[in-house]
């Protein structure tokens, strides 16, 4: 086998949300396939890799997966950010694709094998008050799902606070948050939660950031008496310093990371274990290889891995988080968002289900028992069907829902 | 005045290297242009703004700059990186145009007004052997430049070493350096410049990042005799917390940053005072507004601004660097490399002088001792010929000379 | 335009408190004012500017403000203090509202821009008792008001403790302090307060400095279950570092402040996040220039801006603060003490309000929903009426208030 | 396929040296091969495999790797130390060449592929004075060795000192050493060898642990002028610490660990970046899978890999040295002791040649170029013969030359 690369394709497709997917072909006929998506972002990482990065792939061997990373990532000089690691990510997971179908095992395998059965997940439990998260709980658990997520309203808080008196005067539009009104709000649903639920499920709780550090030293604390398995993204990705403070004023779990693309950002929160949970988005690492450092980094501090999972992530980016998963020492636990079993009813993408198995058959699926199981093919296990994806255009409207603002009309990380 | 803006262009032009332009007009007929160039990955910076980012400035005021830029940094949710950043840079430095046309002032007098009459920078001398570079130094100093960068082969070795005998295998191609042979020679060609030359005239060196920070830590140390005026990028953009092991070590000032696009990366390096010179590029932090910040940031400890200016960089980028210099306390020195006063023997890209004029009329000119000024039009000072602009279509071909290896082939940072 | 300075005069008037104000005029006509009040010692800046700076002035490129400012810096050779600072401020403050003018820009334009429509504001509820207090808050709530400081007669406490058996003996004169009492007292009065009213409303306290380091760090403490907004200056200017000791142990977020007019005291806590809210005094700093550089500063670190906004301020430094807040990302809150709307029953200033808006048209004004707003006219957009001035003569008297001793007779801060 | 064990075996052969070799075989025939070899103490490590860990392994799957490692690791209780270690790494590198040969790889391609083409290595001159020390040195650079280590009769000076006075008395035998002196002649060595050949050539230099810390402090500084690629094991292993007081007085490059058993011993060396050159010992790590994850953390911090690869260890753990070498991005250098080319004149094991290859077929060879290059073949590459293992028998004496004393009588480490 000579295993070069000959050639290198780009697709787009919407079957639930937009996906960019990298499609590698070896001259003795071995397809990898990689996810490229960067929400939001989308037809920028396209673009990156078809003008920028296929021809430089072409012609390659495809067994120097790390090679290749690092030519990739210090060939272009500009290093790191959204779109360039989405890029190298998406040509990472190919080759380990091709690498695992060149050897007739599941990625896994080449990482040193499973150390474990399945892969324990946490769901997400919304609501607009207590009532309709418990109900939402019940359901998880029917299905065996121990670790939840309960937020009232979404993140930190769409809804929260009133509309400013100025706003009715024209000025800009978004979603006001008043981070005290959330807090309050919050821990009184925490404290609620436990009175109906007891201590014997995992709850979880994502702040995205909505808050200020002095506050998140605050609400770490006061949220205390509720155990959380962790409590995620209480400061901003700016003010990353802030959680060595946290950790000194609080027992509380925290959990941070899914828009870490630097190392910079995080080598040091690790190191001095100012996270107590590893969340980072797979693709923006730059892939496998990378995640894979990281999880190894995060095991010398005692930290464990929880990459980010969620419902606007490629299935091909699910299949790489379960892959590590499995052969990851200090996995902690993994977010969940694929597809559901076809009986669960809060299905929230029901309509995509049969879209998504369609355009990206041998997805990885959750096993009704509260573990998500890999597939055991060669590769990552998932393929992607250009004619079924042909049907999903790409829909690159404005994402809009990360425009939050205070009650004074600036503006706060979503 | 409304100062909405209707339109958002953008450029794609070549009339030396590539660069991305963002044109922006207002209802009331302003127009602002913006430097979006990321050299190697042009293309994507500019699907980025056509796709993505266009739409969302059709109706914004364009005077709430701030508030732009952190909407375009926070909405995007997947922040920083080489062409997020790049991208709102372009749209940044557009609104600091349109805002100077229309208060009547120029840029700087935005920002305070200026604490200088011109803006001392240095260039750079680069030759095969001793010879060349006295000849191209002297060369220099005749038009009055007192600051030179001096570089045997060009960058920490293009051609150090010897093509290593495995290389005739048809292993991968490349750059083949010796970090060790490179640093003798580099140390020879400086205690021969001082002997030639004495120590009236100030001598910088760029190690660009290609040795390792071990050896950094040596060749600090040795290069103290020859007295720079500093040593840039002598660790890699990774191990950057290397600097401050070099300062405990070393009296020879420390540069660094033509890669920095994450506060994370330069935070604590500002702090520590680990580096003497922020080296960033305008455009990787995002455009004037958070350059102004960092070089506020900077002052507060005492390190000087020298803002990255290569022969690869928009004439709008060079025009913005001047104008933040002419209003900062804490300017150091700024490199430049802009176009050459006409009877400049020594100039690179002499046959481009005319091509950039016509398609960038307005770009800062060097003043023939030892300064640049800036032009005192309203706004940046530079604009864009559309007509002449197409004349020079973008070459989005592979970049080769960031490909470097060791001896053993394994890849280096360019 | 030519923009020099032909004119520098002084008006020294006392609509309600004693206020200086310095008038610069350009050759081209335009006007600008700033404000050199320094409390208790107004004359000493009047003759500062008169006799020194006044002659400096004329001549001077108007534009040049950051020249202009590090000339008054710099070339005064004894720098920093308040009599000094004060005095440069004026001259920067008059001419941010010289340079909005020209460019026919509100000063927070020339900053960037808006990046909110108001800014919140909190006001001060004082009372000797429990009622006193509830009834001031329900006042300010019923105008909008959202953030209030709750004082049990006044500061850490006039009138707290017995007036000591010396004092018949005709010892010092002065208010008495007994800081344990006071502690115990401010506890019961925050543990009152949310019983009564809840913790849907913002709670500020100030401890003015008065009680001892050792009793801070139980204090914040203790206060933690009233989560407050901030607690202020709870350690003497003189003990700054205490608050590093205090950020260990508790959650309870610190502001300070409103003495800084040295980096040298503020650099390293904000540069620790010892404190989380920035309280400086505008003309303390320096003006806007150096309150600019230092709001960038705190963004840095997460530390958020609530510039010092008393009773015996100027409204053009009140003008000055709503400029730089309007157009900072980091603004955390705006200590308000402008005049009220008409209606407003507890205006404590209310005989003033006339004298105040005759002197200085323009002033910013409370827009009884929580925020205050802007004048959008060029520069800071308030005018000093010299005849009216004229109408309100200086009262140089003696500052007794400051005047606070311990039970044994001993001063300490006031 | 199954892939379960169902044989494990342990050979113990002396063809130059002592090996201890575990040989596991799978159902479906696929045979892995893994060194346990344990200078000194060999016998001990062969019997906690043949009676506590084989009967353990048939039955298990061989494909989970880290699940066997963390199995035999975790699941002995306690844990760590030189025999421990030697077991798990035997069975790490067996399953390693069982999965590379059901994958029909080469275990770098497993670990990622090639990032270099040859693996460079240095080599060690030994020599009673500086004479024969050159002549060896020549010996080496003609085929193409560019790294020597030089070390004047042996280690820390094997015979450094006369033999003291009480000797006679028949007090313990030994090597005596005279540190200071040690130093004297080392630095003398140093300065005549690069008067006599200049700075072309890299040079290595091992301490061995036999000075005291204090000591150690000045040589590092001493040694500079002679600008070493690095200085070896310059502090005894329970004094580590010491080695961050050696970094902040000298530039001189620091490399440790032949003897690091237990992560505790470097994670905080590495983490502050007090040593450049991490040498562990494959096995003493616990083989391959361990190593990986050394290497890798090592890399976060800028710390190079420079695997112990001394003339007593058994070729699958030069092979396996070699494999991670190609893999791995951060390797600094191989200290090689694998057998010659044939015509290789200084060979000291050359009556091993033979025996070797006879044992060890396939082991990896030097390639005459200053690189060592892996055989191609899957999994590691080497085999074990076991009927001509069976013609060297084991010897299990004495090892006496680690006793090493003072001149007073105490012993040092060796």
């Amino acid at each position: 086998m000579s295993a070069k690369i000959i050639k290198a394709e780009v697709f787009v497709t919407s079957p639930s949300r937009n996906f960019v997917t990298l499609r590698l072909t070896t001259d003795d006929g071995v397809i990898g396939i990689g996810d490229a998506t960067l929400n939001g972002r989308e037809l920028a990482v396209a673009t990156y890799l078809q003008e920028h990065v296929a021809q430089l792939m072409v012609g390659r061997d495809s067994r120097n997966i790390e090679d290749t990373w690092q030519f990739l990532y210090r060939a272009a000089y500009w290093r790191r950010g959204p779109v360039t690691m989405a890029a190298i990510a998406a040509v990472d997971m190919a080759l380990w694709d091709i690498k695992g179908k060149m050897a007739g095992m599941p990625v896994y395998d080449l990482l040193g094998g499973k150390v474990r059965a399945g892969v324990p997940v946490y769901r997400h439990a919304d609501g607009s008050n207590v009532d309709e998260i418990v109900e939402s709980i019940e359901k998880y658990r029917a299905i065996g799902v121990r670790h939840i997520r309960c937020q009232l309203g979404g993140y930190g808080g769409g809804g929260y606070g009133d509309a400013p008196s100025w706003a009715a005067r024209g000025a800009n539009p978004g979603v006001y948050l008043d981070s005290r009104k959330y807090m309050r709000d919050t821990l009184k649903l925490f404290e609620e939660l436990r009175a109906r639920l007891g201590f014997g499920l995992e709850l979880v709780h994502d702040v995205h950031e909505r808050i200020h550090p002095t506050e998140a030293v605050q609400f770490a604390r006061e949220m205390e008496p509720y155990k959380l398995f962790f409590l995620e993204d209480c400061v901003p990705h700016e003010q990353l310093e802030w959680l060595s403070r946290i950790k000194q004023l609080s027992v509380t779990p925290l959990s941070q990371g899914e828009l870490f693309n630097n190392p910079a950002e995080f080598k040091r929160l690790v190191a001095n274990r100012s996270i107590d949970f590893m969340r980072a988005h797979l693709s923006q690492l730059g892939g496998i290889t990378p995640a894979r450092r990281v999880q190894m980094f995060c095991e010398e501090f005692g930290v464990r891995i929880c990459w980010h999972g969620p419902g606007d992530m490629s299935p091909i980016a699910h299949a790489a988080n379960i892959h590590i998963d499995l052969a990851a020492q200090n996995l902690g636990l993994q977010e969940w968002s694929g597809i559901e079993p076809p009986n669960f009813v809060i299905q929230k993408l029901s309509g995509a289900r049969g879209a998504l198995l369609e355009v990206f058959p041998g997805l990885p699926e959750y096993g009704n028992d509260g573990f998500v199981y890999a597939s055991d093919r060669p590769g990552l296990g998932v393929d992607i069907d250009e004619e079924k994806a042909g049907k999903y255009p790409c829909d690159a409207g404005v994402t809009t829902w990360t425009q939050t603002r205070r009650s004074d009309g600036s503006l706060i990380t979503p």
